[in-house]
């Protein structure tokens, strides 16, 4: 199969990349390095040292014989894409190049703006440019699990029955996201739906829960790490907690912690998008996974992180309750389902307590790279702050 | 009180305007004419002649000894709206400065983009202009009753209670709209209703039926007159079946024309919209509106402009059903509810029948006007073609 990676440079990118090559299929990406640009802006940086792109994709070559046909290139403008999808004729797109951090997208309108812009304009870009160039090509399109909130109510895939004045239809299930960035998701999530409705597009809607790890079965040694952040722009919660107990700071869940998410690890997430891939969707067909093995609050794993700390390294972790600085329910009903990729035969191989000691062994080696982003990982981006008129 | 209203020059605006200054309001209006400049990019024009704005509110002060206070500026420029906002101060704000034209949306990818950029960014400009500048002033924005598609149940003003696995809550009603431009509306009503859990922002998201009419008790006189299309494009469905009528060609409703649609006289938007803001919202409130008179089906609407074609002008006319270019249900239930306007003292005005002999008289008044345009009236935007990478 012919997969196109849009945001292949990515956390989740490289890693889904070499999956695909290792399973035979033939892999074209795409990247604008805006995460590495955005990351820097926040003066942080990937604690698991990555090179450039063309760097990791020669020793890749090297290692195994097997690279990436890599574009450079921005998704929101229209004339890449066409010119991408023309040139690589893919049978399947994943498209995971949308700036991605919901603190980042909180910053200001300048930021809430530009995560707008990027986003849906560049899934608009992949939805004409694939009706135009490819109509037979199925698009993966990651999504979140916090697109869905925290209702009241278990959380089915995507639809549901409803029913209101004693009648019934199967409606899309209400969203109702915590912020900008995911309401981008949100957005996208609607048109996708929109242009399988007028053109009957292939398309694969993840609901992905938070992932976190260091490491797949394909990243055997260190040149293969994927990015893996840990500020508190860029970094999400598992990872942040295991950078702050090796760093000997605190751990510091937002407000009372009670906050409950979808997770999976690095491993099952690869797992989960190469398996929708090999199983793609009929023609004509909008399908949404929620993609996901557990859900945990933030005090579980938080919990988890020192235990696993103190087990390891011998020394104390302590546990800091700091000020919510989003705006969220901190205890709630959480059960979201997740059927529809067991059923296509995910078996998730995420065990928190073992990952959690890959992820700290290998933070741990790079122990002077956590210290030098000691700055940044404590909450400084609060919701609802504006920083005014854009500049 | 002082009234803001984004995009003065339009259909909605301008009569809006014209009744807030004869309730004593001070109004602010600022637009950017894009109506007008797409209007001529398809070759056609507002039936009733309209002068420019300068024009217009020179006339409107010589009549009345009142003007509108006019800003010419792009609300998706975040500077404009700020600058706008420090120098007017408002208790409210109509935002009624969007693309407008659901098949302007679907002529393809640069269109669709367009509309997804400019009215997404614009409610994002408002939403930051209006918290860092003036917080406590009512929102009062423009959606479409298009953004809940056509379900199989009633449709709630906004919200209901739903009920799943035998838990329940009350969530947002599913949004299901039919083209990218009804989608902006959706994505609209979603980030402001987050700006309201963000910041508490008063807002007023109203979900309007198509309008219809040439006439309110303000507009007495033609150099009054709001614009009026009746092409393809920019023209809805009952303005244009009068023109058709007019010129003597045949009434063409799409499809099978048992879709169906909430619908209002331009006299009962504007009563509704008043009513809306000299009843705002309490402070920290989201609040929804349907707001329509009545039902109708496309055959409806047909059916009684021929009526009162033939029983005015004694002669012919003719319904012919043409393929529907759009991608929606030909028949289907449709029941939305619309109590809350009612509540707070709505008493729907609108007679379709006296309506529509007034509309003819005015649109026959002009009858060579619509003669040269005879030409744009027939459908030719068809939902789901798409002419490739924009220029």
């Amino acid at each position: 199969m012919k997969v196109l990676i849009l945001g292949v440079d990515g956390y989740v990118g490289w890693p889904l990349a070499l999956r695909l090559l290792s399973r035979g299929h033939e892999v074209f990406g795409a990247d604008n390095f805006f995460t590495r640009k955005r990351v820097k802006e926040v003066s942080s940086d990937s604690v698991l040292p990555i090179r450039s792109f063309g760097e990791r994709n020669r020793r890749l070559e090297e290692s195994t014989g097997k690279w990436i046909d890599f574009y450079h290139g921005d998704v929101s403008d229209p004339e890449f894409i066409y010119d991408l999808l023309g040139d690589t004729e893919p049978d399947a797109i994943v498209h995971l190049a949308e700036q991605r951090s919901a603190p980042y997208s909180m910053l200001g309108l300048k930021q809430a703006s530009e995560t707008m812009q990027k986003n849906i304009i560049s899934t608009m870009n992949l939805i004409y440019g694939v009706h135009d160039m490819v109509p037979d090509c199925h698009i993966l399109k990651l999504g979140t699990m916090g697109e869905y909130g925290t209702p009241n109510l278990d959380i089915p895939e995507g639809f549901f029955e409803v029913e209101y004045n004693g009648r019934k239809d199967y409606l899309p299930f209400p969203r109702n996201a915590g912020s900008w960035y995911h309401w981008t998701k949100v957005h996208d999530s609607n048109n996708l739906m929109f242009a399988n409705k007028v053109w009957g597009t292939r398309i694969t809607d993840v609901m992905q829960g938070v992932v976190y790890g260091t490491r797949t079965t394909d990243i055997t040694d260190p040149h293969k790490f994927s990015r893996f952040d840990i500020d508190e722009v860029w970094g999400t919660a598992l990872n942040r907690f295991c950078a702050q107990a090796i760093a000997g700071l605190p751990i510091t869940p937002y407000g009372k912690g009670g906050q409950s998410r979808g997770f999976l690890s690095l491993e099952d997430s690869i797992t989960c998008l190469t398996l929708g891939l090999e199983k793609p969707p009929a023609k004509g067909e909008y399908r949404v996974f929620n993609q996901f093995d557990q859900h945990y609050s933030v005090n579980d794993l938080a919990e988890k992180v020192k235990e696993v700390y103190e087990k390891k390294f011998g020394k104390k972790a302590t546990i800091k309750h700091v000020p919510n600085p989003r705006v969220e329910k901190e205890e709630h009903y959480y059960n979201p389902e997740s059927r529809k990729l067991r059923g296509l035969g995910y078996s998730p191989k995420g065990d928190l307590q073992k990952d959690l000691v890959k992820i700290m062994q290998d933070v741990n080696d790079h122990r002077d790279r956590v210290m030098a982003l000691k700055d940044v990982i404590m909450p400084r981006t609060v919701w609802g702050k504006s920083t005014g008129l854009p500049h």
